[in-house]
């Protein structure tokens, strides 16, 4: 694994865990976009602070951690369709990569606490959250 | 730090630098979307097949790990201004955040082996790259 000189080696931090009903691959969306599926994003205690402001009728963009999948990968056949050939993880939205990060635009539909319930959802229940964003558009 | 049952803790794999001509905070415009600012994205060569299919013309999202900031703050002044108070970073695009990541998307000018020239900038000149995506507007 490459070392950047001076810089320690990144390692994340779990914020938090997403709450879903979406359990295996074949029942998750392909992307945020084509999704109405509703979750929970519970933050731990430790990070609250971080989502004050956050509030109802937002939309947020969420990272999540895919920690089920591979990181071994650098091509693949985009959206499983064989046809059109194998193509670059880096020019997919293919959770396979070398860092299983996901990036996701989701609906605010009330805050409590460190529990945020969100819709758009295209990640399986239990993935672990690394960070809570403002979109631009706001 | 959390740990989350039966996963490793996330180490992230840097895949690559930018380079660019931003060299301070204050020179950088505040985020992507304000800015016309040229580099290139130096992918390492064990990477390379990942990059199969991003070409000029095209925008992608590209992550970086903002390596200067710091990770222990929760609540910031949005943009630096203080007329509006303490926001929570979660709630908004500081660097400042338990896992810096930075989001950018960017406009790929060109594409020569490992290199990526783009437009779009607002990230330090030095910085580790740890992802690159297709936008889902593509």
């Amino acid at each position: 694994m490459r070392q950047v000189k001076g810089m320690e080696q990144p390692v994340l931090q779990i914020i938090g865990v997403l709450h879903g009903d979406i359990v295996s691959r074949d029942d998750a969306p392909k992307n945020y976009s084509e999704s109405q599926r509703a979750g929970t994003l519970e933050i731990y205690p430790e990070y609250r602070d971080g989502l004050d402001g956050i509030v109802a009728g937002q939309t947020i963009v969420v990272l999540f951690w895919l920690h089920q999948a591979s990181r071994e990968v650098l091509k693949v056949y985009p959206r499983g369709d064989r046809s059109r050939g194998l193509r670059g993880v880096f020019a997919t939205r293919s959770p396979i990569r070398p860092n299983p990060l996901a990036i996701s635009e989701l609906q605010v539909l009330a805050v409590d606490g460190c529990r945020i319930e969100v819709s758009g959802l295209d990640i399986l229940d239990g993935t672990p959250i690394v960070d809570i964003k403002k979109t631009l558009s706001q």
